[in-house]
């Protein structure tokens, strides 16, 4: 594996592999110098034309505790603003010798052309609506924590599955993995077709909480209202938000998931974000180390990773 | 002491042994390589909500002079524009595991709020109107490096004192220390109640400059004025400016000290800012090693600092 | 030499001497892990008054493949916007302890300004319309690769000489390692006086193009045309920008320099920038190499280069 473009190049038995790796960085981060010097000398350069802190911060970690060196492409202050191409920018980053680009963008299969202008590895960090791997795989870690397995589970995805890039690399992730999928949102938030998807759809929270392992909240962006899409954010609430009323509905050891930042109130109740079931901040966690795992796998020459550095 | 909050926490002990343990790391400091493996592996990550070059910088010499490795929140582009809850942001920088947070924010006692939600040490960067602890012990160690003890010492603040969070914390760190101080401001600059603050207050510069062996200057803000706190800046300077006529008030000893930036001609004349009893940039120098030992007391676990890095 | 400043400075035997150096870097720049401690301690602050990133991250990557550190002292969010003098602002970086300031600045002379300020070192990286002489070292460091040596050498410079510190850093340098240089630009885009410049003037591309070793084009600043210096881009292009018909004209060994970021479709057509004589990207990979020689000859204390960091 060169890159890491989207959950499906990497199929069932790589999503599993890469679980297995990102284990052993669960350790590394938990030592009193949770560092390895397993890229010592690599360079990692963030481009991001989409503001991301939290992403960008989890894979900065990921990066100085494998002894990374990294470079920051600020999008809003740069070349790409005197109207550099992509391919420029991109050519330009490369000739200053960087070893992996994790690239942001707003346009679906930008990743893709990437790897078309550098040797370098490309690391999707999102593209348009498209996918968002390492969320995806941080998602399997969270839930394997919990359930040993996927397979056989049912996971119900709740929200804005028409403009999620994470709904998308989830329900591929999931269903390779064994697990059932139920798409839960009006009408207005799915995709016109969604014919080839792996997934139930339901327009009925309630009918769906009780059955399922876990519930995937998708955060619910302001500009849909503006877009007519939801009438009031009050309303996609009572309708499909998860108040502590339905939390009720589900099973004990049914958990709940968001990829941040939550907009307490909107699609999830404030309590319902501090029950014990919320594994909100353990999808931070684990995000650590999954990124760990995808930059080893793709940059690591073999360092032995039980010895810490100096 | 897990956490850096306020001067007051520290009391007069507190306050004079980090100001002994501040004589290390300016040796430190002096040193060709002038860095310790004393913070090797932690990480620390600042969180500011106000924006500020100078504090921020500082911090982060310190920490890599500690061989910490550091993260920036820059909230401008962040989660916190997206509606994401203080809290949520806290912890979810405490997921990705870091040992140290370094807070600004505009509001008074956000630092205290911050312990509540996460396991990290906190450090008060400034807080409002509120509290700016290491300004104030890089402020004391600056005095005592010219008059070996504050006690028994009188020292001037002059200025906005109504919305300096430096003013507050100097007075409590200047007091504990021994130090007499007086507040000399116009009557709109002061807060609305003196009582309790040990200071005696004075409306009248001229008749307390021959007095002091330090005149401390705060910043005043253009904002001031649009407020109708003071009429115009010119009368502001007329009245409470350190002109060099005034300079000619005071003692051979007495030096002049301010927190930076400096409004040249406002609070403080150019000519007064280059003499050589105002020692400005002693303050800042000292800045780094202070916040150096105040990291190393918060974060260090006991490694020898005697010897460098490789 | 402390500083670097404007590469008539240098010398033509300085300058010499120099890319001799960068050879050493070159090599470093392919090893597996390409860092040598040469800089190991040392403080680089980028006080950037002006966008730039690609400047700055070549800087960075320098300073990093050095092992110094680096400190970003973000003029927009700064105490600059408070109003703090560019002097009180140098004071301060400097006082933090930094080895060297590298500057970009909107106005000519001010990295010789700094150097009374400060002690440390300082690296022009742009002042006004003046000097660029990383820009100029890259320039002829990638020049020697392809002709070994710039003696007898013809250089165009096309565009917009009125406004480009690159052009004048350019031509020093170029003549100085004795090119005959020609500026190529419509009398609008000229300096009003060119007394004393060691260059030919034409206002022909087309008969220039057939004699010279090396095109090299400015980048056409979209702001020219509200400044009505050229009537639209369209016209520019078609009198001065470089396209594939034109290229007919060039000799085999002809390249095509630019210092990015290229505005194809302007200045350059983008199937020129794409064709093997169009030297751009080795251009941005020696500017890394060359940098790193400039900071090792003003900070570096005879450290071994011959071996990498552990």
């Amino acid at each position: 594996m060169k890159h890491l473009l989207s959950v499906s190049d990497l199929g069932a038995d790589g999503i599993r592999e890469l679980l297995d790796l990102s284990d052993t960085f669960v350790e590394v981060s938990g030592r009193s110098i949770p560092k390895v010097p397993a890229l010592r000398g690599k360079t990692l350069a963030w481009l991001f034309y989409e503001d991301s802190t939290r992403t960008r911060l989890s894979f900065e970690t990921a990066a100085k505790r494998l002894s990374a060196d990294t470079m920051n492409f600020g999008v809003s202050s740069s070349s790409v603003n005197k109207g550099e191409s992509l391919r420029d920018t991109v050519e330009t980053i490369s000739a200053m010798g960087v070893d992996g680009i994790v690239v942001r963008h707003g346009s679906a299969g930008v990743p893709w052309q990437l790897t078309r202008w550098t040797d370098a590895a490309i690391i999707n960090a999102g593209d348009g609506w498209h996918e968002h791997p390492t969320q995806a795989l941080l998602d399997c870690y969270t839930l394997r924590q919990h359930f040993d397995s996927l397979e056989g589970r049912h996971i119900a995805i709740v929200g804005d599955i028409k403009h999620s890039r994470v709904a998308r690399s989830d329900l591929a992730a999931f269903s390779l993995l064994g697990a059932e999928v139920t798409l839960v949102a009006p009408q207005t938030l799915l995709p016109p077709s969604l014919e080839g998807w792996p997934a139930k759809i339901s327009h009925d929270l309630d009918a769906v909480l009780p059955t399922v392992d876990a519930v995937y909240l998708l955060r619910m962006q302001r500009e849909r209202m503006a877009e007519a899409l939801v009438p009031t954010l009050r309303e996609y609430t009572a309708g499909y938000g998860l108040t502590l009323d339905r939390c009720r509905l589900l099973g004990d050891q049914t958990i709940v998931m968001h990829p941040g930042p939550m907009n307490r109130g909107v699609e999830i109740a404030p309590e319902v974000a501090d029950l014990e079931r919320s594994v909100v901040i353990e999808q931070v966690a684990n995000g650590v180390a999954v990124r760990m795992a995808v930059l080893y796998l793709l940059l690591g020459s073999g360092v032995d990773l039980t010895e810490g550095t100096r």
